[in-house]
C-alpha cells in the first residue's frame, strides 16, 4: 500500500490536472443541479408536501441515474470521484496526493455550490432543501447510517473502479456506483429528512 | 480539432449515409411514438390530469429507456444521435459535414412527425401533448435550464461515446445517454409542462 | 441474405437443438411467470382495480427486467428468442430452419401455458387476465399499434444482438431488448387492455 | 460434473478463503440492510401501512439494485453468492467444497443477523420485519412459489455468471441476478406477506 503522499504544486496544476478537476466540477454540478432539482420538482409539484413513497421514489431514482451519469462522464478524466468522501478515501490510501485531493474538493465544492444558484435561478427563487435528522433519531443514530452508507459506496468503488483485478466488472462499475444511491437514499427515511 | 465541413453530395447520397439517416428515422419515431406515447397513455388513464409524482416517474423512465433503446439500435448506423442538438454539435465540430447534419436533421424531423401521426391515428384522434413554460417561469430562465441540460446531454455523448480513449465505458454509452433523460425530464417540472 | 429453408429432421433433433427447446421453454416460463404475475399481484393488491400510473408502471417494469432476464439466460443456448414474432423473424430471413422454427414455437407455447397454469395454483386459483382491446379503439388502430411494437423489438434485436458488426453493443443487447418492453407495455394503454 | 467434496481445512482457511467470507459477510449485510432497511422505511413512512402497488415497487426496486450492486462488489473475492441457496447449488455441483460452503454459509448469517441488529439500532428499535404466508394461500403453494423463484435466481447464476462459455454475457450477470429480484419480489405478493 502506497503512503500517503502531500504532493507538489507543480504535479497539481499540470494540464491533465486541471482537466480532472473540471471534469469534477461539471460532474459534481450536473449531479447536484438533477439530484437537489428532483426534490424540488417534487416539492412545487404537490405544494411542498412531505416525501410519501412515490415520491421517496423518484427522487432516489434521480439521484441514482444522475449519479450513474456523473460518474460515467468522468470516469475517464478524473476518475469519476464526485464524492468528497471518496476523494478522501483514495487520498488516505495514497493513490492521488493529499494536495490533489484538496483540489479536487475544492472542485466537488464549487460544482455543487454552482448547481444550487443555478437550482435557485431557473425556479424563480425556490428554496435549496438541506438535509436535517429525523423526528425520533439521535445523532449517533444518524453517524451510524452515515457510516454504513459511506462505507458502502466507497467499497463499492473499490471492488468495481479501482480493483486491477476487476476485469469485465469495471464496464459496469458505474452502474453499480450510482444504482447504489436509490437503495441508500431510501434508508435514510429513517433518519434523515430534507427540509 | 477539425474544422468545419460543407461537404460534398455525393458523399452525402453514399449507401452508408442513406441507411445512416433511415436508422436516424427509425430512431427518432421510435423514441418520440414510445415517450410522447407514455405521455398520452398518462393522460387517457387519468382522464387528463395533470402529472403527479408517480406519472412524472411513468414519463420520465418510458422516456429513458425508449432513448437508451433508441440510440442503442442506431449507434453502429447513424452514431445514433436522435437529438438533432447532437448532430448540430458534431457539425461544428466537424465531424459530420454540415451537409449530412442537415439530412439527419431532415431525418429526425420527418421520423418525430411521422411518430406523432402514428399517435393520433392509433389513439383515435387524442391531442399530442406540447412542451410549454410552466406558470411563473420567464423565457430567460426556461433557457438557462434548457442550456443546462443540453449540455449535460451532449457531454455526456462525447465522454462516453465519442471519445477516443473511451475504452469499455463505450459499452454503457448508451445507457448513460438514455438514462440521463429520466432526471432531466424531472427537471422541467420546475419550467417546462405538457399542455 | 440466406434463403427461407425448411429444415431437416436429424438436425433439428441434435443435442444442441434440443437443449435450444429446453432453454426457450424455461425463459418462456419464466418471462410469462414473472409477467402475468405482476398483473395478478397488482389485482390482488388492490382487490382487482383497473391499472392506475403507478400499477402501469409496476407491470410495465416487472415485463421488462423480467424479459431481460428471460433473454439473458437463454443467449447462449437459443438465441434468447422467448417471444414467437422473432422466431418468426429469423426463420423468414433463413437465420434458423423452419422446422426448428416450429419446435421453438412449441416450446414457447408450451412454457407460457405451464406458466399460466402455475400462476393459477400457487395464487389458489385467481384468475389469469388476458389483452384485449381498450375502450373506443378500432381493430385497425390495435393492429397499427401492435405492429409498430413488434417491428421496435424485432428491429432491436437484429441491430443489437444479431448484427455481425455489433461488436461491445452485443453486451447490452438483452438490456436494450427488455427494458425496451417497458415503454412499450406503457403505450398500449391507448389500445389495449388486461381483462 | 465434478463430484461433490467434503474439502480439508487447511484449504477453507486459506488467506484467499478467508477474504471471501468477509466479502460474502460484507455483501449479505449491505443487501439485507438496503432491502429490508427499505420495507422498514415504507413502514415508517406511511405508519406501518400494508404495501400499496407503488409501495411493493420501491421495496423492490430497493432489493433489486441492493442485490445488483452486492453480487457486483463480491463478484472477483467470493463469487458473489450473497444467497445460501446458490452456495448450496455450488457445492451440490462440487464447484467449491462443502466445508467452504459451510463458512459462507455463516459469513452469510452473521451478515444478515448484523444488518438487522443495525437496522434496529438506526431506527430507534423500529421492528424488523418477516415473511409469512399470505392471507388465503396454503403451504404447497407458498412452497411451489419458493421453488420456481429460487429455480430462476440459481439458472441465471448459471447460466451468466458461471457458464464457461458465457462470453460477453458475464459483465452484465450481476444487473441479470440483482434486476431478477425486482419481479420475483412483486410476485410472492400472491403467497408472502411481510409482518
Amino acid at each position: 500500500m502506497p503512503a500517503i503522499a502531500f504532493g507538489r504544486f507543480d504535479d497539481s496544476f499540470s494540464l491533465s490536472s486541471i482537466k480532472a478537476y473540471i471534469a469534477e466540477f461539471i460532474s459534481t454540478l450536473l449531479f447536484v443541479f438533477a439530484g437537489v432539482g428532483s426534490a424540488m420538482a417534487y416539492a412545487k409539484l404537490t405544494s411542498d408536501a412531505a416525501l410519501d413513497p412515490p415520491g421517496q421514489v423518484a427522487v432516489a431514482v434521480c439521484h441514482g441515474l444522475a449519479l450513474f451519469v456523473a460518474v460515467s462522464i468522468a470516469a475517464n478524466i478524473s476518475g469519476g470521484h464526485v464524492n468528497p468522501a471518496f476523494t478522501f478515501g483514495l487520498a488516505v490510501d495514497g493513490q492521488i496526493t493529499v494536495l490533489t485531493g484538496i483540489f479536487y474538493w475544492i472542485a466537488q465544492l464549487i460544482g455543487s455550490t454552482v448547481a444550487c444558484y443555478l437550482l435557485s435561478f431557473v425556479t424563480g427563487g425556490l428554496a435549496v432543501p438541506i438535509h436535517g435528522v429525523a423526528a425520533g433519531v439521535g445523532a449517533i443514530q444518524g453517524v451510524v447510517m452515515e457510516t454504513i452508507i459511506t462505507f458502502a459506496l466507497v467499497y463499492t468503488v473499490y471492488a468495481t473502479a479501482c480493483d486491477p483485478k476487476k476485469g469485465l466488472l469495471g464496464t459496469i462499475a458505474p452502474l453499480a456506483i450510482g444504482l447504489l444511491w436509490e437503495p441508500t437514499f431510501w434508508l435514510p427515511a429513517h433518519s434523515r429528512v430534507d427540509q
